[in-house]
């Protein structure tokens, strides 16, 4: 059983005139596998004098000879994992370059199976060169093309499992927020804001990515010795990991009451992103999608300082789909999205409301959107 | 101030017929400016359509005339940092793939500073193709060599701030695992007791990158759903991470009494420790430290099954310097060295301890080296 669309990956593959896509990097190596990666290496790469590299090579007249090639020392790994649909599992020597390593055994095997002359799709924004010179080296007469679109395209549309992921991983990171915002006190630094935010991700269950802490009327979204304040906006830009998947997610808040102009920035920055849930849902143009929103933000008071921003969202932030003033692209059911509304205004500071959500038949569904409203905590 | 030795770089450089290196890895861009990585991508590269990049120059000649290459929207990162010894600070303007941009500002940078036909030193095991392809295509009389040897050789040698961070990020990791197995129970899995070992990293402020437990007789380090059982060797090997500084932890327990012959190798494992840790001191050959090791394991009753393993580590596992049978090297003051001693015996299991310690003038001290002893967990 495929973890994945292959007739949709076979379709692009034939588009984009690939015989073969031999994926390296971690997160496509995960999504290909089916969620294994060595777990030695999945917090961090780097080793000896390189890193670790596994691959997974998909050949599009054939995806029942797919092969992976790991490590010797990965055996263990993969045994416990239980079966994956690649039944073809390889092993490079040990060796303190485990990059050229593996690319070695990939090319041995592709010229094994008759596709020394293929048109290969790798990643060349993330294979590392001398994996890469190695390639070229013992597959001489093959084509490297770049296959990084093609795979973005198939993670776009999301199965269930990871759909729960990223409900779990958006869930905690906006309570994490919450939590953080609501004991928040005058004299805490921006740093001591991110720092919290970070531990209750932790305690959350997920692994936080980055916590970026904005004060108003400052723009600066950078963790600082900046002082919080009293009423002055507070924002919070964070993101975690669930088993790879990817929260994004924006809070507001003060300690003791806001500006008026603030809350009423962020009531906009709430009916914009309404607006766009309304609208949003299989079969709608992603163009129209930004002009709805960036118009809904146009047309308030403060709406010079408006911005609407979308994109879509999963293992890797900004993946497709594109929502972009002149995308071509059409919403389907399973893709996620994630809405950025926001007013940069420097009298008030940096107003923002971001929240993720799946695009269904009908229509969408938060992903975890929770504690969304503005967060006053207590002064003194 | 540099934040490293800069004429060991230069020499190193000057020996490899080097005139630039341009770095471009994470941990090697964060040791080169002194502890600075963007952080909105310091656990995690990938997005859009490709991943972060930044590079770092720095010419051997002019070690002033070095300069850093980011995105154009991390300034405010940059600043909140403080100032950096690099005072050249440029920006690849905002695109969808971030590798290309840094590529051809790094480019055009070292043209305009008249190296168009230098030696580069680049990581080939690191630099993703792409870049690569851009600075071949702008640079078409430079030469690039790989620099990721001599960088690990000018990181051997440790500054009082990395040792404090690696004696923080091991005592976390002694102490989460001795906390982990005090508490477990024969019905448990490995994977629970990997899963708990997490936790305790995470609670004691590092962040955790693997946990490889294994229950004896077997010999098999992946969590899975094996049972602990009673009266079983335990054994965890964690590796965990504060500020990009790696522990490499390994302990052993059991619940209830364990079998004698594990307990004596388990002896004999901490007494090769305590002699390679008696010898080792600046000025001693890594050879003969190999040697002393691999012989104080082979002369005890078990000697058949034992293995000694020791290797460098900092921001990497495995760096300089190498302690092996032919290696050359002779260990000098703030090298650190982690000590693995172990047996693999089928009936038994595979006993082990592994510890890390910072070579002085006069000797070597642990680095956080806690809660070494056997752990016998309550049987009920």
């Amino acid at each position: 059983m495929l973890p994945f669309d292959g007739e949709k990956l076979q379709r692009l593959m034939h588009e984009d005139g690939m015989d073969v896509v031999l994926l390296t990097s971690r997160h496509n190596v995960t999504y290909a596998t089916g969620g294994y990666y060595m777990p030695f290496f999945a917090r961090g790469q780097r080793f000896g004098n390189g890193q670790y590299l596994s691959a997974v090579a998909i050949p599009a007249a054939d995806l029942r000879s797919a092969f992976y090639v790991g490590r010797d020392s990965e055996r263990d790994f993969t045994d416990a994992f239980g079966p994956l649909w690649i039944t073809d599992l390889q092993w490079a020597g040990r060796r303190s370059n485990m990059t050229v390593g593996v690319a070695e055994k990939a090319a041995q095997i592709l010229r094994g199976q008759g596709r020394a002359t293929a048109t290969i799709g790798v990643e060349f924004p993330f294979l590392p060169v001398d994996a890469f010179q190695v390639l070229r080296r013992d597959l001489p007469e093959a084509t490297f093309v770049d296959a990084t679109e093609v795979l973005g395209e198939v993670r776009a549309i999301k199965r269930p499992d990871e759909l729960a992921r990223l409900r779990a991983v958006h869930r905690v990171t906006g309570e994490a927020i919450r939590s953080a915002l609501s004991r928040v006190r005058p004299d805490q630094t921006t740093r001591q804001l991110a720092a919290e935010v970070y531990r209750q991700i932790e305690a959350g269950g997920a692994a936080p990515l980055y916590a970026l802490p904005n004060v108003g009327p400052g723009l600066r979204r950078a963790p600082s010795s900046e002082r919080l304040g009293r009423g002055r906006p507070l924002q919070v830009d964070a993101g975690a990991e669930v088993e790879d998947y990817r929260s994004d997610v924006v809070r507001m808040g003060s300690v003791g009451a806001a500006p008026a102009r603030a809350l009423e920035m962020f009531a906009s920055c709430a009916d914009a992103q309404d607006r766009v849930r309304r609208t949003i849902g299989a079969g709608v143009a992603c163009r129209d999608l930004w002009r709805l929103g960036s118009e809904a933000l146009a047309a308030t008071p403060s709406g010079q300082f408006g911005r609407f921003l979308a994109h879509g969202l999963g293992m890797v932030s900004h993946e497709p789909p594109e929502v972009e003033p002149d995308s071509n692209r059409i919403l389907e059911a399973g893709m996620v999205v994630s809405i950025e509304t926001e007013y940069r205004d420097a009298d008030v500071g940096h107003v923002k409301l971001e929240d993720t959500v799946v695009v269904t038949e009908t229509g969408c569904e938060g992903l975890g959107d929770v504690e969304r409203e503005w967060c006053t905590a207590p002064d003194g």
